[in-house]
């Protein structure tokens, strides 16, 4: 690896012994070996690419060893870790003794919070400034870089609002790459766009400036203006949007001219006001491709770079593109749907519905709960909303979805990608709660698709279902080349009812019921199983609500042990569903096992080394298997539950 | 009841039959009727005598039969609730064949949704509105009714955000009665606070006007201004923080001036663009009381008005109270405890804390998932967060406390008030899925107070556990005058340990494990079944997660059935837990019968009365343990078990 500077840098003390017009080529190692890397193994890309040298500059002018740096959302933090010791983890990335693709604390003091999801670095920097402050420590500096598609979440509004507050020395570093300027993605990102201008240091000089009188504290601008240095006069603005919420606010400033950071830097960093810097970047900079398309190119799969030419590795069928597929068919089919994702275009596959149906299809930007809400008010006109989220970020419309969703009895439906283990992208992403959440919702039907035909009968399922809210949970992976049921056709889905996939070749002496993907790694490790003479049925559950009590009646009643497979926590999850039916209706538990997501952090890994580390490869579900069949040697009719029947 | 006008009013059609100079008389009318009801059974008075002019003038100039009017919050409904058909329902206000305290389509067509949490109104409208415009249905206006508070709000301000995308007429009616303003609640109050001038009429005229630039479509805005009325002409703000979320921005003008409201609001009723009317309100305007302490009178008891005093009456010792007790003598004993609520000062007792500790603890304003992360940052350098905040409002902080808190391992506790059923609050402000959510994060401790003493040991566990996030839940009750337990002193929480609070006479034929303030109902119930030869253990369950698998496996080994109780959904709460850990623990769950509340909406009545309905007042316990102990006449020690052990 041909990077002679970022090699000789240890920690960002290394870092600061370099002159400022050595910089440009540390710049341009570290988006060579970026490059490099994430090239042979796929990873977010673009969005570390448009912060290197301002990454490159906070680091030069602050000393993070002691101050805070806050990352939000976290996938632009590659330069930063390159800067803080960790080159030599680079070359396994988002692998488990590599380098993660987020923030992890586990990794480097200098990573404060493990994080992945967006809008949080405002106010966890808020956090760690009062705290700071009341242990006495006021030189302990705090800075959140936040992108602009992060800044209209609703956490990080609320955080820039309270932030605002502060009466000490506080840095919100907007990355304003331009991204969630569109204008599906909301009104302030058209605001960006008109202030996005200015951004050399000459235009900066030339710039006229008139110090606003209606900053809370107005008077401190002022002093600001006259006791600040050169750069910083000429760059204070002075109609920003988040004046309003009591932040100084400077720029735009181009975010890619180092000296013009750190010059910047150097003269806002003892304001003792929440101070705004405004800095425009262009994602994806230095690599003409990401440039050129920053959406391809934030978090691509593997590829090679031929001369002008880039080929992307092509991935097998995704859950995600066979859902955009069934989708469109059911858009062509039923006028009334409405498809919303929250940022999420290309990952959930509304994008296609966007550029097919503009007009029935919307991306809100990163603004899960206005999506739910948004969803709900569809639903109360008459429409079919399918809002379309990764299982992880449901999470943060839990509260729209219990009181605006569920307490009316509308029928939105949630299509959550990523349910379970996510592979690279690592805890912070996993869908391993969703069920556990909105299980507990009344009226909440929670359905789960294992491969596509089941998928798509899903979705129809939620199509035709209106008598309150639905939930279709799938992973991140590509579809079965080869579908696995009984039946030619895939059976539609009947409320509540479990399909047979596997039926034993006698009576069985054991049924799984398994919920999703599992069905096929269950269908592996039955094989092998089968051929030793056990007699095993496979249910694909298909609801984890309501569960298929009948199915259950019949199973337990005649002594046949089960076990419950799901890629989610045990804890409440389709397992616990089966146990509260069987409970509720006076069904013995002892020979039920479940079987899913222990109750610890999963960290980066491939999603393959993730299932076999829990046990739901096939190789762990046939260790489960064998482990129930010594417990249960020969199934005897429970007698208990016999006199009941 | 002296209301000639209003009693004429079945329907809005009535109220705009009436001349514009007899509503301020309407206005009167409608002030009585709220302030000589609430005085007699308690309600929200100060928010709803602040909206009298807005609502009157709102269905005075717009048709909601046809359009569509959206609450915020939806504590200030009463007025329309007047004007929509529902004075007769009025005299039994928040009982359950009485009017609900919040807007229920259940009760009438003209509310829209069912709400009582922050924030929704925007975005939900903004739903129906992009719904209603799909339908080819132009002409049905949308308005939401936000007060201040409420749009710091994270989902509101996504809203605004996304609102400002639409091409179409979308009007947000800013009910700002500055109840935000205090410097703790944020900046953006402060803001408010700036702009809250010149409200009459007459100023209005006299004001200059200048149409700025910098509105998306800039030309819109001065088009508007040619186009629209006199009085339109002189209120557009022309500085407003929400002309950069992309609305026009009207007034503010002043929120109790009739002919002025009315004017305007036909003014801008027809403008095919977002718009944002700001109106100054006074909180509790017309009832001098409430004028003067809109905190006191948000939501009293029962008063009596006696010339000038005005004596509200006085509940018992509620667990509110003993927490802000119990938190006032754990911080003077330890300084790095800092406490922390989401505008719920009074509801949480947290209000007493700033007002004692004004450096150590803070109120963020409706910023749940704020508050939440701060509480993460806070953790992180060194500090003990004490997060005071409704049960049903810590679902807004759901993925905060997965990403900042849990998954850093960091120990914030969450003490959750108001958890179980709520009474005349209703659907909206039930706390029934704590357990179930945050039982599902990796490490989370699970708390349950049932009384003084135990909230007391319960929060000096918290205070002293620091290997990851813990949660306290205790109901919107009071504590019981006489505590219930077997040793003097209540005996300190230990991980995972329930405490044994009533023990059998001999060997027990049932155990009850009790989950929260139920102990105090099954103790009432146990004691006639004690005088009739049954002999029954209770125990304080204390913790949902971990549970008490040691005591399970004990009265499980011994053949003895179990009753668990909890006030929490049945689905995911502690007596799911209980079945997981017996199901992990390889122990038989068929003596094992789980109570707590069912999968169903329980709507306003008193909390004992809602008790009553799901069974969780010492009759129900009752009758629950007089079945169980029918199905189970003599414990035998179960055969299974007895081998395992």
């Amino acid at each position: 690896m041909d990077a002679p500077l970022l090699s000789t840098i240890q920690s960002p003390a290394d870092l600061k012994r370099l002159a400022i017009d050595q910089l440009p080529q540390l710049a341009g190692e570290i988006r060579h070996v970026i490059c490099e890397q994430v090239g042979k193994t796929g990873g977010h890309l673009a969005p570390n690419l448009g912060v290197v040298e301002l990454t490159i500059a906070l680091h030069y002018v602050f000393d993070f060893a002691h101050d805070r740096l806050l990352f939000d959302v976290g996938h632009q933090c590659y330069p930063h870790k390159l800067l803080t010791g960790r080159l030599g983890l680079l070359p396994k990335l988002r692998t488990r003794d590599g380098m993660a693709g987020f923030p992890d604390p586990d990794e480097s003091p200098y990573d404060l919070f493990a994080v992945g999801h967006a809008g949080t670095a405002i106010s966890t920097a808020v956090g760690m400034a009062r705290g700071d402050a009341l242990n006495g420590e006021h030189d302990r500096k705090a800075v959140a870089l936040v992108g602009d598609a992060s800044i209209v979440n609703g956490v990080a509004l609320e955080g820039l609002n309270n932030a605002g507050t502060l009466d000490r020395q506080f840095l919100v570093v907007l990355n304003d790459n331009g991204m969630s300027i569109s204008e599906p993605q909301g009104a302030m990102a058209a605001y960006f766009d008109r202030v996005r201008v200015s951004p050399t240091y000459g235009d900066l000089k030339k710039r006229a400036h008139k110090v606003l009188e209606n900053i809370p504290g107005g008077s401190i601008l002022e002093e600001i203006y006259h006791r600040g240095g050169e750069m910083l006069k000429h760059a204070l603005a002075t109609d920003h949007l988040f004046e309003h919420f009591g932040l100084v606010c400077v720029g735009p400033i181009d975010g890619h001219d180092l000296p013009t950071l750190i010059d910047m830097l150097n003269e806002i960093k003892d304001i003792n006001r929440p101070v705004l810097l405004h800095a425009k970047t262009i994602k994806g900079k230095g690599f003409e491709p990401a440039e050129g398309d920053a959406t391809a190119f934030h978090s691509p799969k593997p590829f090679t770079v031929d001369g002008c030419r880039v080929e992307v590795a092509k991935g097998g069928r995704s859950f995600t593109s066979a859902f955009a597929d069934a989708m469109l068919k059911l858009m062509a089919e039923d006028e009334k749907i409405y498809a919303v994702t929250a940022a999420m275009g290309p990952g959930t596959g509304v994008d296609k519905l966007i550029e097919k149906y503009p007009d029935r299809a919307r991306d809100t930007g990163i603004c899960e709960s206005h999506a739910m809400d948004m969803c709900a008010g569809l639903a109360r006109t008459g429409h079919k909303p399918f809002f379309a989220v990764y299982s992880t970020f449901s999470q943060r419309a839990l509260d729209q979805t219990f009181q605006e969703v569920s307490l009316q009895g509308l029928p939105v439906r949630v299509c959550m990608d990523r349910a379970g283990l996510v592979g690279g992208d690592g805890a912070v992403h996993h869908g391993f709660m969703d069920i556990s959440m909105f299980r507990t919702l009344p009226g909440a039907v929670l359905l789960a698709a294992c491969d596509e035909p089941t998928l798509k009968a899903g979705l129809r399922f939620m199509k035709d279902y209106d008598a309150g809210a639905t939930f279709l949970r799938y992973p991140r992976d590509n579809v079965a080349k080869q579908p696995l049921q009984i039946e030619a056709e895939c059976p539609p889905f009947v409320l509540g009812k479990a399909n047979l996939v596997i039926a034993p070749s006698a009576k069985p002496d054991l049924v799984i019921l398994a919920c999703g993907t599992s069905v096929y790694a269950a269908a592996q490790a039955i094989g092998p199983l089968t051929d030793q003479d056990h007699d095993i049925a496979l249910y694909d559950a298909r609801f984890a609500k309501p569960v298929d009590i009948e199915l259950l009646r019949k199973v337990i009643g005649a002594g046949i042990p089960v076990l419950t497979i799901e890629e989610h926590a045990l804890v409440g999850g389709f397992g616990s569903a089966v146990l509260e039916a069987c409970n509720e209706a006076k069904l013995p538990t002892r020979h039920i096992t479940r079987l899913g997501l222990p109750m610890k952090w999963i960290k980066q890994a491939s999603r393959s080394a993730q299932l076999a580390e829990v046990g739901l490869d096939a190789e762990g579900i046939a260790r489960a298997i064998r482990s129930v069949l010594s417990d249960h040697p020969s199934p005897q009719p429970d007698p208990a539950v016999a006199r009941t029947q």
